[in-house]
């Protein structure tokens, strides 16, 4: 089989990368597919900084806007989550041409604002999975790995198990899906599979969350809920006494969304493919 | 002036308080008011308990049915936030009844739910003020004995001082105001001064709630914003460079909101009065 040799661009509409953390991306890659490399450029403004982001809004929305405007570039690859994406959707949204709406979008966490906002602009190949930050972790290799291989051969071993062709799926963290309800960019999730992920809060934040997402009329037009990883939670005083599971499978009994289970997504290595909507054939 | 006797029930939607703390509040109630003492009666589901809540939904949400539909009570003082309130909307709104509508309601941070759904239903007496749990805090004496001037003698003194009676207004935390955009219990704060507060949140949760406030259609028709105080503001890493004056100005400059300045509401001892809406007559 001849690998596609496919152009990837990076930028970071939120918090800065480390230039030793693509040098490693890039020395993976390479490995990887010796013989047809993807072309991996990360946009300098992913090593930009402005207080929390990375670099102003202005030069953060411009780098993406470059990226998704070349026509040379198949993909464009979400540097890194922490905060910043939701800031620039005003910027980016009414200015996106299309040649933004051929890419393939991919990342997860706080890029998940961008992502839901690019989803409803009628971009047909944004997915949730790892990205560049993820060579950090302890044996991160794994979670780049499986990102790349989405890439550049399309592998089903990489998807999320319950993510088959013929389901509408979507996956968030659970904050920012909670901070675009309300807003013009919540895309239309009706009778799609909503996974969700979660990290660094509190049970009873993730209960909060949970409480507001599926509170909302649009939200509860989902085929159904499945629960990923929510890692990292901090003790809770006093103890909660619910597991994440439980407290989902609450919030879907409340508002009469299905539940469907638990979902291989999270801020780990694990992290499984989840393409929004219907599968794009490749 | 011969003083009201008003009767006063206490309900803990969210968290539960301590029994020395009730008994602190009534001690002090009767040293400022020895002549006409208002009657102050702590359900016991404000000593209640189960995992993070005081009580289970149900409990928590049947304390505080009783109490509203109860004629010969007042008002009803939220003991405390925490959360949990805005898990029993659902379980209170459908139920209210006519005498809930005559009552005044007293309290703020995670109580905040709850006001926004009561104001929503028509209560037309929602106010934004201390808590008995704020006894607990450093002088929190002088807290408490603002809410109980406001509540027995309706002192001017007690108001937020732009909270003149010839504008609307409503307060609420950030975190809480966040989590009921999109939902059934938002009430309609057109024309209405907005002001808000927050406690122990980073600087980009506070930037990234109001990123998502001041996006949502229906809050871009308020008067205006208010910035309150914004206490126990951990350490962001990086410094996130922006004050929560100045973050509060961003987002009103990207929505079209006017930014009216600071308001002297927060998690602390200075929290003053804040009456919803249009100033009721006493």
């Amino acid at each position: 089989m001849k690998l596609q040799t496919i152009k990837i661009g990076v930028v970071a509409p939120g918090s800065p990368l480390k230039r030793e953390a693509a040098d490693r991306v890039l020395t993976l890659a390479g490995a990887l597919y010796p013989e047809a490399p993807p072309t991996i450029q990360f946009h300098d403004q992913c090593f930009d900084s402005w207080g929390h982001f990375a670099g102003t809004d202005d030069t953060r929305a411009q780098a993406f806007l470059d990226v998704a405007k070349d026509d040379t570039v198949d993909v464009v690859w979400f540097a890194r989550g922490g905060y910043g994406a939701a800031r620039l959707l005003d910027r980016i949204i009414p200015k996106l041409e299309d040649a933004a709406r051929r890419k393939t979008y991919l990342g997860y966490s706080d890029a998940g604002s961008l992502m839901a906002a690019l989803y409803k602009a009628g971009c047909a190949d944004v997915v949730h999975g790892p990205m560049p930050t993820d060579i950090n972790r302890d044996n991160g290799e794994e979670a780049v790995r499986r990102a790349l291989s989405y890439l550049v051969e399309r592998s089903a071993d990489t998807l999320e198990p319950n993510a088959s062709a013929d389901l509408k799926c979507a996956a968030f963290n659970i904050t920012i899906l909670s901070h675009l309800i309300g807003t013009a960019h919540l895309p239309n999730l009706a009778g799609h599979v909503l996974m969700l992920e979660e990290v660094s809060e509190h049970m009873y934040r993730i209960d909060r969350s949970l409480c507001h997402i599926t509170a909302n009329p649009e939200i509860r037009q989902v085929a159904g809920l499945r629960m990923g990883q929510c890692t990292d939670v901090p003790e809770n005083d006093p103890d909660f006494g619910q597991t994440a599971d439980q407290v989902a499978r609450h919030w879907c009994d409340v508002s009469g969304i299905p539940y469907l289970g638990t979902a291989d997504i999270g801020h780990d290595i694990h992290n499984k493919i989840v393409p929004f909507g219907a599968r794009v054939a490749t």
